[in-house]
């Protein structure tokens, strides 16, 4: 699977911990399964949407054991390493390569801003401790530090580096990295974006919490975009939007793990102090599932 | 004219000044002359690329007396009325309504923070005062208040506000309001979107400062567009947002008097303490312009 | 009254204005004569809670008339001037000179961000317009730009400019620039500002809309920094403290308008689209004003 | 010592780290003993400057045994817990109790915004995990969450919630939190605020990164505010002041670092990627430090 190229959707995975810390192996195995049979392109457990804020790393390592051996190599893993320290990272990088992940979804952790030769730095040693592609994640609207184009220019010129997922809402900017990039980096949407419109400027899919939920109808929207057939993926996509409205309204964790619920994965609440989904949120997800056809026997 | 349809591209008019505050109606009109002639659809006075934060109310007046007598019925003219009370907006608005204007691209100015209330209240005033079409335009980048979901959507359903034009970087938020007011409102791109994008949306068009430097290459990308070319659409897209880019860096007045310059038309620098476009800004302005092939004999 | 230096109280006053958009002179000139019978050491029309940013220039000028008749010599009058072009700022001083005043508060407006070499030509604009000592006006708060200490430095070294009102939060900022620009300028706390404390690093006063509804409060608080009683001073600043936080919580305007007209000064309400102060703010303001005696025969 | 008050000058201790991820136990522990020679009232292990947010646990934990153990009963030591999760905090702060500490600083560190009733069981959590006495801290500038002002008066309420140091800029604020929850939590001043203005308003001491460098005149300032001598203390403060600037210049961890360097701790640098301090911080901090007589034969 080394050489595969990453493209298409690649479903955020949430993190099902019980009361006691213990993460629940059934139930994400079974969401795995059930995404996989619905088409997805490939799994990220340990995004904003898997908490990797908020968890140990032995309930992390536990996590990805847990969707490696569900994939079972149908489709690649893309886990998250996200750390304050150069060191840390690399050493958790390292370990998800030896626990079987197909590339490295690599997050920068910051409390002090960091210029920018500390996150070159920073992401540099994550892609020389591994083998594995790795996927640049940003997220300047929770997180202390941003990408500027000269670094994201500069991490592209490092061979593994192949990826970059950028989850703030300015979609020009992506438009900005492709035509500074070009072939040494691909784009994957978040869900703060617009996943057509990515695609329509050069995007290879999107990484995002709302793919679980909506699997089959996340597919048929990639296919229509690679197709070209624009009308169509529009008219879909007007409809999904209404789920990414939600996700920016709510915990993403939460809301995520809310939908869940609603279609019988009993994936549990996000980490206290996190809440869970308000009734309000609920009915509010419910709704833009059931207006997807996303509830129900599917 | 007043049944006319706003869409396309309207450039964001510059506003010459010279050294004794006069408008330099000479340069403006020729400018106007030939835009009109490059096949834009309108002409947009009094932007934040025509410096209404800068201008005192007699020069206001000026630029709008010979735009409209520039455009002489051929397109529409939509001026900015910006202010921070109600009643200074109403006045300036019928004015303009009085010196031949087709719309009125109102604006909020604020100091303290204004409740949703006084937001619906402040358009509510400008739209009763006129009979022309109004464009709400927001920019969070500049300004002290944004205008929310719920108040856009108490103001689609005043009759004649027709249009809005979002200048913040989030794209996601167009399609949010596109498909919260349905067809009781039409939605302008600016220079911070991708316009491509926004057409494949739903957007009806752009008003944008980029488009005075290239109105022709603005024309043939909006054509492609409609007409649902999209792989041709991106191909000439890609090569614009160069100066979009540009754009986003500068002081926006700046920028496109530097530009417009380059390209023949004596319209002076911002108004001080505005510094005029550097000498590394003119370079890259330059460039952008000779990319497209937007400067040479033009 | 040119070689009086500045020091002491200096009320923000409001602007009374009635429906039809006239300057309610009456009630004004009793609010000037009541503040200068309570021992107040200047008056300073048009700053932010004399709605500088929503006056036009006749009412701006009228406000200033009836203040200047007013004092009739008995304090100084420090009046803002606020602008977006160095043209316009020059002009207003000149006139506020020809007005009679004793000061100039400046402030500068701006809707692009200004480079430090924009900010320090616009206020020395105004500092050679005029012989009239200047107060610099910063609040990061509401303003689209800052006065860095750089640029603070170099305008002291203008020989008018000779006082500073900081509205930020920050107060150790006060005393970085007490630290950095020595005996050329003096500093004057805001209301966001704890006054004793500003008093306690080398201030020499506030200019401050609080001051308007507790003039005599605010003289005892002054004095008893002055003299060093620095426990009887915070013993009464903390009871004072309350409406400075009333203050900040609502529209500075409709706070100090409202709380005047519970003590009989029929000031009317902030220009629309700005709300009067709410039920709620109006309980909250009269039991800080009762809490100090400030409310009572009055 | 568990019915000692905990008031004065507590230095935020560095964690000196070697390459190889070892904590620097001699070091640390030389730097212990000569601040307690020097007069300090406390030790701060693990706060901003001590890089909580950049070691792992195994770390954190040998700062404190060696912190404690230095200490050796002489002062209180109150030592960091930062933590995303209410489990976590409250697993860690039991251990912090085990291995001798005389108090928690309790830190929420989050990824997504947390509301008042998350905030709350957090800090609660934490108080009811351990006997000892909590010191609330919060830093608006690096952190993704403040406390709110109904929170904090909720939080007082608890016990064992004795204290609160604010990192904000926002002096003001102390004193409505110190009006809000009256005898029932003390006040700490931060690096952020002038120290001698918290002590006015009644503060009962500071933690902050400086005093590790300045022991002796940050005791001395102390001592000048605790007998309200306040000229003489504002006299040295000014001079100090220098000091809190370069600190808020810079990596609070790398300018403790570096000037401890200075001082001939070999404390390294902060934890890659952070930067050690720039040629041109380290000159800064020099001149800060031989300016209040802190460098040389001290």
């Amino acid at each position: 699977m080394s050489k595969r190229q990453f493209h298409g959707v690649f479903p955020y995975l949430v993190s099902p911990i019980d009361a006691s810390g213990a993460v629940m192996g059934e139930v994400l195995a079974r969401l795995c399964d059930d995404l996989i049979e619905s088409g997805v392109h490939g799994l990220t457990p340990l995004g904003s949407t898997g908490e990797f804020a908020y968890l140990s790393w032995p309930q992390k390592r536990r996590i990805v054991e847990v969707v490696v051996e569900a994939a079972n190599g149908r489709v690649p893993v893309v886990a998250g390493v996200a750390a304050t320290t150069n060191a840390d990272a690399a050493s958790q990088a390292r370990e998800m390569q030896a626990l079987g992940c197909d590339g490295i979804l690599a997050i920068l952790e910051a409390y002090f801003p960091v210029p920018d030769d500390g996150v070159f730095e920073y992401f540099k040693t994550i892609a020389e401790a591994v083998a594995l592609p790795l996927v640049l994640y940003t997220n300047p609207n929770f997180q202390r530090s941003d990408l500027s184009l000269p670094v994201i220019d500069r991490l592209s010129r490092i061979p593994n580096v192949g990826y970059i997922k950028d989850a703030s809402f300015n979609t020009g900017r992506l438009l900005s990295i492709i035509n500074r990039v070009g072939d040494r980096m691909k784009v994957f949407s978040a869900s703060a974006h617009i996943p057509a419109c990515v695609m329509l400027i050069g995007g290879v899919g999107w990484m995002a919490g709302p793919a679980c939920l909506v699997p089959r109808q996340s597919i048929a929207l990639y296919d229509l975009c690679r197709q070209g057939a624009w009308d169509e993926a529009m008219a879909l996509q007007r409809r999904l939007w209404d789920l990414n409205q939600a996700f920016a309204k709510h915990n993403l964790a939460a809301c995520i793990k809310g939908g869940l619920q609603l279609q019988g994965y009993e994936v549990g609440a996000p980490l206290p102090p996190q809440a869970a989904l308000s009734a309000e949120g609920v009915e509010e997800v419910r709704r833009s599932l059931a207006g997807v056809g996303a509830l129900g026997s599917s």
